[in-house]
């Protein structure tokens, strides 16, 4: 087991699957972001899950896919919703190919995601892994939606953002370590111990690029992005909670917030902490699905999971 | 078996699986179609084939429930792809609660429905028609992309056209009577003549549809939604292909046409005999899905098979 070989098998087998060609429109915006590269994290996840329960990390590949793919389509379909232009430094699909074809692609790649894993070849793991990708996209959307409603409004308990975060964005995670542990035919505690471990690395991961947002290094996506749509991140959460003064609501939201006004906002989440204390609260998740891997047995596919953990919390990008 | 009890059975089944509540705005948007009503024919004709092959159709409910959901998830995307503002006699979905809510709650129905079809209980048979529901979704997009593409051209062979309604429109009615026979454990040839069925009713009922924009009464959306938005139909294309005076194309595609000047079209369309032409093909295909029934042993649900085939190329709306 080699990460190289694992992430080259992940691209080659996303090439695979995604054989289509006609019509040529749709199928160009379908392969778009697929083809454009990506950290691949929620695969290689499922991937190394499968290797560190004794799995062939190749069983795993039509969820690793599957996963990507519902990863991309929520990309696509949350571009059009929040109005960004950018993603991974390009124009987003639907300002490449207009807003008919990437709400089209989206759907063609949930459709498709669906498609490669019942690629899994027991029918029992198949059915169990579709059924859970399947809840999984719905809480997905049931995120978003809470997303977009938190920023009309002007506050939100922390622990309503965190349960946001865990629809949105950790349970594909959750999904994608404990289902790389079912497709490895791993023991039921160390299926339990991925599924921790991944829902705590998800949750370690949006609270990490929410600070990204503000602190980041060449995102693919202006700086500030959240500050200007309104998003309620615990940085906001935070300072919203801390500040008395209230005036640097005013830039909060404010669609057309110039720069000045958007790092106005950036040091005085650092000055009253409201950085630092998201940070920590994503080293603390990360702890914990670091700690959720100890019942499972020395490997390679081990070191490389708790090294993901880390990386999570320490990426610029 | 009684089609009254199935068709109760199906609404029952549509309400429990749709079982979700928060977050409400995304909710109340993901229902409000499905509990609008609607013919129900995708369900009816899954149901139907399952009880023609010998099956009890209690045993086709989540894949007739996907069905729908599926059915509905396209209606909420399509409507906002070609802006139209009325379904089912009720303001469209992106109408009432926005676009960014609409392009979740179809995103939402796509995933409910596969979490559903999860529900089958043999797992060989849940994994099949899993993957076939994927790759008819899948064609589904493909269609749609056609059908929009379409409408900037002013020329498709009637061959693109059928293409394109086979993937928007029939796959789902062959996936509804193919599925409903595999589900009810039918032999092969059962299986077989079931999805010859399902593909051809599709076609009629699509190419039946088509006319209906300009002969229909009490449709739910306004009379000639196709000639405004320069919709292809079979119409369009035999009269296009028969006129030597092309006089009225400068009508077909405008989107603020008068009711006068859509008149005009439906009378043109009247009097070349593309309205004809189109409603024979119709009659054709449900008379090919018709005979595709004769191996089948003689039932109940097979005289409401054929049925729902003359219903499909007698409706007026």
């Amino acid at each position: 087991m080699d990460i190289v070989e694992i992430k080259e098998a992940i691209d080659k087998a996303i090439e695979n699957y995604l054989y289509e060609k006609e019509p040529s429109n749709l199928y160009e915006a379908v392969k778009y972001l697929p083809f454009a590269g990506g950290k691949r994290l929620r695969p290689l996840i499922a991937c190394l899950a499968c290797e560190a329960v004794g799995g062939n990390f190749v069983n795993a590949l039509p969820l690793a896919v599957a996963l990507e793919l519902i990863h991309t389509f929520t990309l696509v379909h949350d571009d059009i919703m929040d109005k960004d232009e950018e993603r991974r430094g390009m124009p987003a699909v639907h300002v490449k190919f207009g807003e008919s074809t990437a709400i089209l692609a989206g759907d063609t790649l949930f459709a498709k995601a669906f498609e490669v894993a019942s690629a899994i070849k027991d029918a029992e793991i198949a059915k169990k892994i579709l059924r859970n990708l399947a809840i999984m996209a719905k809480e997905i959307c049931e995120g978003q939606q809470l997303d977009i409603e938190f920023e009309e409004m002007e506050y939100v308990e922390e622990s309503q953002f965190l349960e946001m975060i865990e629809k949105k964005t950790a349970r594909m995670f959750e999904q994608a370590a404990m289902g790389g542990a079912i497709v490895g035919r791993g023991k039921r505690e160390e299926i339990e111990a991925l599924q921790k471990y991944g829902l705590n690395l998800g949750m370690a991961f949006q609270i990490w690029d929410d600070c990204l947002d503000v602190i980041g290094k060449d995102i693919g996506k202006p700086v500030g992005s959240d500050i200007r749509e309104g998003k309620k991140t615990l940085l906001y959460i935070y300072a919203y909670e801390k500040a008395e003064n209230k005036e640097w609501l005013k830039y909060y939201g404010k669609e057309d917030a110039n720069d000045e006004e958007v790092q106005k906002i950036i040091k005085f989440f650092e000055e009253i902490g409201a950085i630092e204390y998201a940070k920590e609260k994503a080293r603390e998740y990360s702890k914990k699905a670091i700690d959720a891997l100890k019942i499972l047995p020395e490997s390679e596919a081990k070191k490389e999971l708790i090294k993901l953990s880390e990386f999570a919390i320490e990426r610029e990008k």
